[in-house]
Order: C-alpha cells, then structure tokens, then sequence
C-alpha cells in the first residue's frame, strides 16, 4: 500500500492526492510538517518537501510532486490526466507549472506564511498589507482562469486534466486560507464548484489544520 | 526552425538548450528579457518567463523548460535523457526538481539577483552577507553532489539523464557570477569538467551577458 507524508494545507499533496483518487491508486496518509521533518522523512527526501510517497514493501521512495503525477501516470492504466497529443501534453504541463509556480508564489505561498506559519510557528498576527496584495494577485489569477475557460471547457483543452487539479489544489488551500473572493469570476467560480463536487476533493474539503479553522463556505459544494 | 526566447545566463534556458543539443534538435536564438519583456514575448508566454520555444511555420509556442523538455523526449527519436524504468524516471524527474527549484531558489536567484539584476536593471552594488550565505548554501548542495558520485556514475544513476543537465545549467550560472568554489568537491568538480567538455556546452561557455564579465576560469574546460 502506498503512504503519503503530506499535511492538510500542502497544495503540492493536494495535486497528487486528487490525481491519486481519481486514478483510483489507494493511499494511507502519514501526516509530516516540513517545518519539523521527521529523521524518516528527510531519508525519503532530503529535500524535506512534502509530498513524498512511499511503497515499504518495494523499499520505494518518491519525491517532488510532478516527478510523482509523471510516475502514476506512466504506470497507471487508467484515466490518464497528462493526455493528448505532444502538444496538448505540453500545454497540461505549462498550466499546471504556472499553478505550481507562479499561483502558488504569488497567492498561497504568502497565505500560508501570514495565516498558517505565523499563527502555528511563529506566533505572530498577519500583515494586512501582504493579505491585499495576495488578494489583488489572486483577482489576477481568477481573470486567467475565466479567460481560459471562454476559450475551451477545461483549463488546457476540451479535457479534464492535471491543470485543473492543480489549479484546484492551490486555490483551495488559498480558499481555506480566506484568499479567494470570487466577485466578477463567474467561469471560475463554476469551474471550481465543479472540482469541488467531485468524489475525489471529498476527503480534501472534510480534512482541517490544527488550529486554523476553515470559513464557513469552504466545504460547501454549492458556495 | 525552432527558436528560443531566453537570455545568456537563464538557467532553464540553458537546461533546455543542452538538452536540443544533446538531442540534435537545431535552434535558433532570439534574446529576451524577463525584465524588460516584449509584446510578441508575452503573447507566447504570459507568465513572462524564459525560455519560450516557437515555432512560426506550425504557429507553435512551449512554455515552462520541464514542459519543453518533456515535449522534446516524446516527440524526439534519439538520445533519451529521461531514461530506464518508472523508479528512474522518476528519479531523474526528482533531481531535476531539486536543481530547478533548491539549487536555484538557495544559490543561482540570489546570485542573479546581486549579481545581475543589481548591476544591470537597479544599478546597486551586491549584498556581501547574501553572497556568504550563497556560498555556504553552494557547499551544501556541492556536498550532495559528491554523495551522489560515490554511489553512480552520474547524478541519477548509471546513466547521463536530463538530471546531469539540469544541475550543470545552474552550477555553470553561479560559476559564471563567481558562487562556485570546489575546494573539497572533487568528485562533483570532476564530473562538471565531463560536463563542460561536451559539445553541447560550448556554445553556452562562449556567451556573455553584457557587461557582466565571467570570472577568468569559466569557458577553461581543464579549471
């Protein structure tokens, strides 16, 4: 049986979870928090990122979460989610690069440092003017999103694919975190109920982190 | 006829641009500033980040270099360079990741951006405690390197992968802005000499980035 070390606000574990469910590849969780990794861990992946998956039985360790989707996809029969022609292909993974990369540096990685790294590790209050400007980038973000899909149903092409559950993933670890509004972003707001009412983000949307409460909407597939 | 859009000392682009060479895909060079993007740059890109491959005749663009390179691994016919099974593939896309992202993110950005950018676009002199604790975080990652030569040939196995390629582009950005000192690194100095001798490096080794000059060891493939 597969294990995952991850933590619930990951947006990287998140990716490969949702990818995992819907391949339907069973996993065990092992909660890790990178900011005080276990010995066992760091022997998985000196790196000290989450997600890492571990197979014991095969003695088999996998870190960095694209390397992993790549590793699932390649050896999964079913559902692929990196399909298409080349070309196709390379546009999933440009998308979901951009989500990985510049979402998460613009909108979830300052949210989990002023919401959750503060409050759990540092204990100190947020900076509002850091909150605004994540906000403001996010709003940038929601408008690639729509534009994206008057253009085509899913975000890179006619199929569903990894870049919608990357998206999703930063953007609900940026929900959880209370940094999404999604005045003005109709397609967007309707893409992502539809993620969210999917079999595969149940567990995700039930799962909370420790002393940081979700708002009231975030687990409601229909706000 | 390929082009790509990049810049003398981007580490992806130059990732990239050993691997088309590894693989005989001929490219035509068109420079481009993330600083400073053009029009034509952005429509291709709108994340506004090097390298962008195009292709004008089949009205083509790629973004993102792990993207690129994945597209150029299937649709090339020689020279694989993510090679083996599932496990190494996944490890060579392992080893990528943590070039791309912690060697990066710890060595070659900060040095580009006391480096480079300073000098260049803000016209401010270096940081001097940034570059000591560069330097140190360069020691580091040169330590894991030498671990990794103690157990195979090359950084991902017994095989030269995209893996070798990837770490040789950063480590040759940071050689080239002065990071890199290899005392005590005989190993990873060893293997990056292999490196630079390959005819897929010689173009890189010859290019300047105007006025910032490399130190005098740099294009010496026997330093």
């Amino acid at each position: 049986m597969w294990k995952i070390f991850c933590f619930p606000l990951c947006p990287f574990s998140r990716k490969v979870r949702l990818a995992l469910s819907e391949k339907g590849v069973t996993y065990e969780i092992v909660r890790e928090y990178p900011w005080d990794p276990s010995e066992k861990f760091l022997t998985y992946n000196p790196a000290g990122r989450t997600p890492v998956m571990r197979f014991d039985a095969r003695d088999l360790s996998l870190a960095d979460s694209r390397a992993i989707c790549e590793y699932f996809e390649e050896t999964g029969t079913s559902k692929p989610l990196i399909l298409g022609s080349a070309v196709q292909r390379a546009e999933i993974r440009r998308m979901v690069a951009l989500f990985d990369e510049n979402f998460f540096g613009d909108v979830t990685h300052p949210l989990m440092i002023e919401k959750l790294t503060k409050r759990v590790v540092l204990r100190l209050p947020p900076d509002s003017k850091v909150l605004r400007e994540t906000m403001r980038l996010a709003h940038e973000h929601l408008d690639y999103i729509d534009w994206l899909l008057d253009h085509h149903r899913w975000l890179a092409g006619a199929q569903l694919s990894l870049a919608d559950f990357a998206a999703a993933a930063q953007i609900s670890v940026a929900d959880y975190l209370g940094g999404i509004d999604w005045n003005g972003h109709e397609g967007a707001h309707a893409w992502y109920r539809v993620m969210k009412s999917r079999p595969s983000f149940r567990p995700l949307l039930t799962e909370k982190m420790e002393n940081v409460p979700p708002p009231a909407h975030y687990a409601d597939v229909n706000a």
